[in-house]
C-alpha cells in the first residue's frame, strides 16, 4: 500500500500555550499490518487537556511524548486491514492511536464499538474517556448525597457538562463556573445546571458564589485550579468534598503560580481535598458506560461536540480547547466512516 | 470566701505573634459555687496552639474570646468546693476552665482523673486532647500500613512526638521535622524516630526529605504548614494522605503569604489531603486514651512536658510555645496539688 499517511509529531516542547510551530506535519506511508496487528483508519480524534501535560519535559503520571514522536490520542475508527483474528474489516473502534490518519495496533488497547447503539464520536466523550472521568470523579470521589450543593468549574467542558447534569440527577444543586455568556448560558438552560456564572465578567467570584450557593459547597469538582478555585476554597462548608480532576489554568503559565494558602480551611472545616485519575475506577467503568447509556437515552444526560475538520487542523483545534474555545467535547473529524 | 482569684483575660487582639500587652491580669474574688456547681482549684493549665485562632476576631470552627473575656484553656484542677452530687471535694478533675486559678463548672464538661494511674498532667497531653489528636488524626485519617513512610512536622510537639511514635508502633518508618538540633536529637534518640531534621539549619528541605525517605512519602502529619509543608508535597506517593492537624507558621503572620500551587501534585499522585479537629472521634476517645495509657506503660510511648510555673507567666508560656520553645507538652504549673 503506498497510500500517505499523515501524521501530528511534536516538534517543540511549548513554553507557555502550545503555538502551531510546536506541531510537525508529517506524510509517511500508511503501515502494513504485521501478523497479530489491525490497521485502524481514524475517524474521530480526540484532543484532551491532558496532553499538554505529555508536552512537557518528564514525566507527570504518564511519560510525555518524545520530540518527533507522534502526539497521543484517543481516536474512533474503523478497521480497514486485520491479521488479528479478534477484528474484522469494518469494525469500528476506539484506541489510543494518536494523531494521524492510520494507526497500527495489536488489539491490546482497542475496545469495539457498536455505531448503533450511540453516534461512534460518543465513544470518546460522554460514553468514553471524559464521561467515566466525571461519573466515577463525582460519585466516587465526591461522594455527593441529595440536597446537597455541587460546584463544578470548566462547567461546559467535556467532564464539567456531565458532572453538573450527575449532580442534578442524585438530587444535588449544581452550580457552575465557565469562561462565556454563552456557555454559561448552554449550562443552565440546556443542561439543566440550578446556576453558573462567567468568571471572566464577574469581579468577586467569592461574593457570586456566597449569591449562587446560599448554602454553601458541598462538593467542588476541579477541572481549572487557579483563583476561581480559591475563591471555592472559602465557601467549602463543614466535611467538603474537593475533587481535582484537572487544573487547565495552570498547565500553560509559563511561571508557576503562587496562590493563598488553604490547607487552614481544611482543618476549619474538616474538609477533604483529592485528586483523581479515570484509571484508577477500572472495575466501575463497564457499569459507568452503561449507567451513562441509560440516561442519555432517557434524555437526563445531554452532550454537545465541537468539532474541527482535518487531521492537519488537529493543533488549532487542540490550542482552542485549551483557551476555552469549545463547548462540550473538543474532535477532530479525521475522516468520513 | 474573700481569697482572690488571678485569671489572664484577652485585652487586645493580637497583629502578629501575641504580645504580653494583649493580656492583662485580673484579681476578683473566687466565685462562690452556687447548687449544682463545683468549684475547680486549676494545679496545670494546657497552652496550645489553637487558643491563638480563639484571639483572633471572628469564628472559626469555635467562636473567639471576647475582649476582657478569661482566656480560654484546659485545666486540670482539684475540687475544692462541690454542690453537684458527682463531684466531691478532693476530686482530680480535667476540664475546659481557662486561664485563671480557680473556675466555676456545671459538670457537664469535667471529666474525673484517677490520680494513681498517671501523673495528673499527663491529662492535658498525652492522655488528653493531644494524645487523641495524635491517635485520631494518624490513624483514622492518615491510615498508616506497615512499612509506608509517615513524615511528621512540629516533630517534637506534643502531638507530633506521638504521632512519629505511634507510626513506629504500626510498623512504619517515622521522619520528623523540628526547628532546633536539641529538638531533632530528642525525637531520634529519646523517642525512636528514624531520621529527622532541622528546618532552620537545613537550606533544601526537598533534598533532605529525599535522603531521609528514600521511598517517598505515603502520610504526611503536618502541624505546621508554610514552605516545610510545600517540601513534603513534592516527596508524597502515589496515593499519599496528608493529615493536616495544624498551620503553626501561619497563625502569626501579619500578612497571609502566597505559596505554589499545590492541587496538580494531588492529581498526579492521587493523593488525598484531608483536615480534621479531634472531637470528630469522640466515639473513639475512650478506646484512644486506653491504648495509649497501655503503651505508654509497655514503654512503647514516651513523652516530655515543658512546665512554666504562675498563671502570671502564661501568657510568656504561650507565647514562647508559639515560637517553638517547648519540646513535648507545654503546661502552665499553676498550684500544688
Amino acid at each position: 500500500m503506498s497510500k500517505t499517511n499523515r501524521q501530528i509529531t511534536l516538534a517543540a516542547r511549548p513554553s507557555g500555550y502550545p503555538k502551531l510551530s510546536d506541531f510537525k506535519l508529517l506524510t509517511p506511508p500508511v503501515p502494513t499490518p504485521q501478523e497479530g496487528q489491525i490497521l485502524v483508519q481514524t475517524l474521530y480524534l480526540s484532543v484532551d487537556p491532558y496532553m499538554r501535560g505529555r508536552m512537557n519535559e518528564g514525566r507527570s503520571y504518564a511519560a510525555g511524548v518524545q520530540i518527533d514522536e507522534v502526539m497521543t490520542g484517543g481516536i474512533v475508527g474503523k478497521v480497514i486491514d486485520s491479521k488479528h483474528s479478534d477484528f474484522q474489516e469494518g469494525d469500528i473502534v476506539q484506541g489510543n492511536l494518536g494523531w494521524q490518519e492510520f494507526g497500527i495496533s495489536d488489539g491490546g488497547d482497542l475496545r469495539k464499538i457498536d455505531p448503533d447503539l450511540a453516534p461512534i464520536s460518543t465513544a470518546l466523550g460522554i460514553l468514553g474517556m471524559p464521561g467515566l472521568t466525571a461519573y466515577c470523579g463525582l460519585l466516587e470521589v465526591g461522594q455527593p448525597k441529595s440536597g446537597e450543593t455541587v460546584v463544578v468549574s470548566g462547567a461546559a467542558g467535556a467532564v464539567g457538562s456531565l458532572v453538573g447534569q450527575i449532580a442534578k440527577i442524585k438530587g444535588c444543586r449544581a452550580v457552575g463556573i465557565a469562561g462565556t455568556d454563552q456557555k454559561v448560558d448552554y449550562v443552565v438552560n440546556e443542561l439543566g445546571f440550578d446556576a453558573a456564572f462567567n468568571y471572566k465578567t464577574v469581579s468577586d467570584y467569592n461574593e457570586k458564589l456566597q449569591k449562587l450557593c446560599p448554602e454553601g459547597v458541598d462538593v467542588y469538582f476541579d477541572n481549572v485550579g487557579g483563583t476561581i478555585t480559591d475563591a471555592v476554597f472559602l465557601n467549602i462548608n463543614i466535611k467538603a468534598r474537593v475533587v481535582i480532576c484537572g487544573q487547565i489554568s495552570q498547565y500553560n503559565l509559563e511561571e508557576p503560580e503562587l496562590g493563598p494558602r488553604k490547607l487552614w480551611h481544611l482543618i476549619v472545616k474538616r474538609a477533604r481535598v483529592e485528586g483523581f485519575l479515570v484509571f484508577e475506577f477500572a472495575d466501575r467503568h463497564d457499569e459507568g458506560l452503561r449507567q451513562m447509556a441509560t440516561w442519555m437515552k432517557e434524555g437526563k444526560l445531554k452532550y454537545r461536540e465541537t468539532i474541527v475538520e482535518g487531521i492537519e487542523n488537529a493543533p488549532t483545534a487542540f490550542i482552542g480547547m485549551l483557551k476555552g474555545g469549545n463547548i462540550g467535547k473538543q474532535l477532530v473529524k479525521v475522516s468520513d466512516l
